[in-house]
């Protein structure tokens, strides 16, 4: 495989490649939309609270409002970082919230609609009281190697979650994509100017990695957020994915992943 | 369980029933949006020739633009019913295709989007060429009998599609739902003035059973559309599905279940 820093030159085209300043694997000045060089670093550090990194998850069709209801009492009462819904859930979770951010999914989980409609969803989902958004790649454009427009598609939603107040994490599907995929994804992601980029939607044939989550952390460098999502269900699992480089998880078995925490 | 037509007249609140004039196993009069008494029986009759009670699928995200081609040619060299792809395919599919009808999903596959962003999405697809649209009912709705709620979101998308001159199928997930849930479905999607009930998206357990489909079929009578989908891949399960009481078959397998046929 080519290094990151060439598939960084090839991709973005870069044809007068300047170091960059992030401390990114990539090497190379990315001119992102937001530069967050001179940011802090994004690495999870605190290894005895892990609530503070979980988005508190459940996204299933069938879901009730019973059961949002209760996702919403363990996320107050655990203090995650947030709850993350489905859009027609936003309003309802985010009134039944006391201390706890509500995170939508958009255009989830294949990425199957037109731009102009996940940016709709976008405000909508902002409006209704989300502060984190969370949407799709189109996987088929990175198969066919339309980065352009994978790279429009995410500034136009990243810049519509910038004007809102609200930021924005870009899901990967990695079961779907092959390593330089992956870095091509974080790449684009990454100068679009996502706050963070996610390894998958929990819908497809397998969830996180560690190994992914490492390889997506060495692109991006310390500078951006990584979060690993799909089959995190113990405390085990959910430490390894942050000290592969995570410093956020997706999880819909939260209390079982914090229970070992409050036990000790 | 308690007969079809006693949940139609509890789901309904029907205070005088009326007998109706459809044949359905609700018995009663629903009071339908549009009343399809008068209209030809739906039910496939000539099972020599299956193409044209086929809709030619490709749902996966990463389907490349050269598989909705190759779906496009086929689709049009045997003559399916219609393709049925992703909205932000439909304008591909749409340009692609001389002789087949264009269908699309909204909201697909977890009906997770607020009933706004759907109808945006119909009215989008339906301008970028789509003639059919397969919306999916929200489960959880179901799951918490807020039956006037789906009743409100299935007639708002099919007035959408009715005024721009296309038709409506309401997918269901089966395999998330109790026999009851399908027959309120059922009863609520044929109130709202959907063409077609469908079993399943494909995307969840389990797809369609011959039982769902008679029952199915059952409840709406012969006046309305059942689509089966999900896990159909060879001649013999899509005549099953046709003789159980479909009238038409979402399937990927296409080229396998008409090659029998051709090689008869």
């Amino acid at each position: 495989m080519e290094s990151i820093k060439n598939i960084a030159i090839q991709v973005l085209a870069l044809t007068d490649p300047k170091p960059c300043k992030c401390g990114g694997d990539h090497q190379v000045c990315l001119n992102c939309r937001v530069c967050r060089a001179n940011e802090e670093d994004k690495l999870a550090t605190d290894f005895n609270h892990l609530a503070q990194y979980i988005d508190h998850t459940i996204l299933k069709p069938e879901a009730t409002q019973e059961a949002v209801s209760s996702l919403c009492q363990e996320a107050d009462y655990y203090l995650t970082k947030s709850v993350c819904v489905n859009p027609a859930y936003v309003k309802f979770a985010h009134d039944h919230l006391s201390q706890v951010l509500t995170c939508s999914v958009v255009g989830f989980p294949l990425s199957n609609s037109v731009t102009e409609t996940i940016i709709s969803e976008t405000s909508q989902a902002i409006k209704d009281g989300a502060k984190e958004i969370d949407m799709v790649i189109k996987v088929n454009w990175l198969k066919d190697k339309e980065y352009a427009d994978i790279l429009t598609e995410i500034t136009e939603i990243s810049q519509t979650c910038e004007n809102n107040g609200a930021i924005l994490k870009v899901i990967f599907e990695n079961c779907l994509l092959t390593q330089e995929e992956i870095i091509i994804a974080a790449l684009l992601a990454k100068k679009a100017g996502a706050e963070f980029i996610k390894t998958s939607t929990g819908f497809n044939k397998s969830g996180a990695s560690t190994e992914d989550v490492a390889l997506m952390r060495r692109v991006v460098g310390p500078k951006l957020g990584v979060k690993a999502a799909g089959g995190i269900r113990d405390r085990q699992t959910a430490l390894a994915m942050l000290k592969a480089g995570a410093n956020r998880i997706g999880a819909s078995a939260t209390v079982a992943i914090l229970k070992d925490e409050y036990e000790d």
